[in-house]
């Protein structure tokens, strides 16, 4: 047990949490399909209030072109009573490699590329020591449209009769 | 660009995704309603090849009551090219607080009472600086049965040309 120990957890702005989001560029994406939910960890760059990410065509892309409901978390665990967390609801939106979507796909492959596995990582669709996507292989390149974004952070708080800076 | 960094991605056994999981602890579970994804962090404890964990009353239990589809996600990340994942696809059970479910709980409770968030981390549904929930808000004790588990594990690999030991 951990008697003695406290902690205030609070809940962030929006503001605080895309910073939050944008300064790690990693989470976890759930998609869904036929109630069954599905989760892979994922890099991805954000923009404003849009999340940008490409994934190798498979089961995740498939669900989501399917279902475009998806949900992002990201987590920052200090220890088990000083952390972050950051939960999106929102929808998936694929970005055709197109002039329309020129400027984003280029912010983005800027944002991501110094990772090398960018595209995927956490699950492999490559047969083994790849670098990159083969020919044929392209990544799709989608954003999540956020309709809520929520967080919290805990810190740890001193027991009862320590005041802080005492 | 980081021309040069290779991985050897390879599928790591169901044995050894329960002694990852088992070593840690903690992961992301994701439920779904109206397939609508939602994905919280999660501490959890590992019995043979079922996953035993608390949650506070709320969305995620009520989610799950309703539908009880779930997946578990959880990865250890050493770098963008050198990490293993492990992803469940299971069904929640909720386990009542009757002597049918008292060894299970009283063995779950004994591996995660270590963490002072162990019901809930990463959400709250605690108004601030409680240590534990208020009476009236047990934890509700669930396990998750496994359907289907999937591991991978990635290793940075030398550049082409350079054998290993050499």
């Amino acid at each position: 047990m951990t008697e003695g120990i406290r902690m205030n957890v609070q809940e962030i702005t929006a503001a605080e949490c895309y910073a939050k989001l944008a300064s790690s560029g990693f989470g976890r994406l759930a998609c869904a399909r036929d109630n069954q939910p599905y989760v892979v960890p994922i890099y991805f760059a954000v923009k404003g209030e849009a999340i940008y990410a490409f994934s190798l065509a498979g089961q995740k892309v498939d669900w989501m072109r399917e279902n475009p409901r998806v949900c992002l978390e990201a987590d920052w665990m200090s220890g088990s009573n000083d952390w972050t967390s950051v939960v999106i609801l929102g929808r998936y939106e694929e970005l055709t490699d197109t002039p329309e979507f020129y400027n984003e796909r280029l912010q983005a492959l800027a944002s991501l590329q110094t990772r090398p596995m960018w595209w995927e990582p956490g699950t492999s669709s490559l047969s083994s020591a790849n670098e990159r996507p083969e020919k044929g292989q392209a990544p799709v390149f989608f954003r999540i449209l956020v309709d809520r974004v929520t967080g919290y952070r805990a810190a740890p708080q001193p027991p009862d009769g320590v005041a802080p800076h005492e």
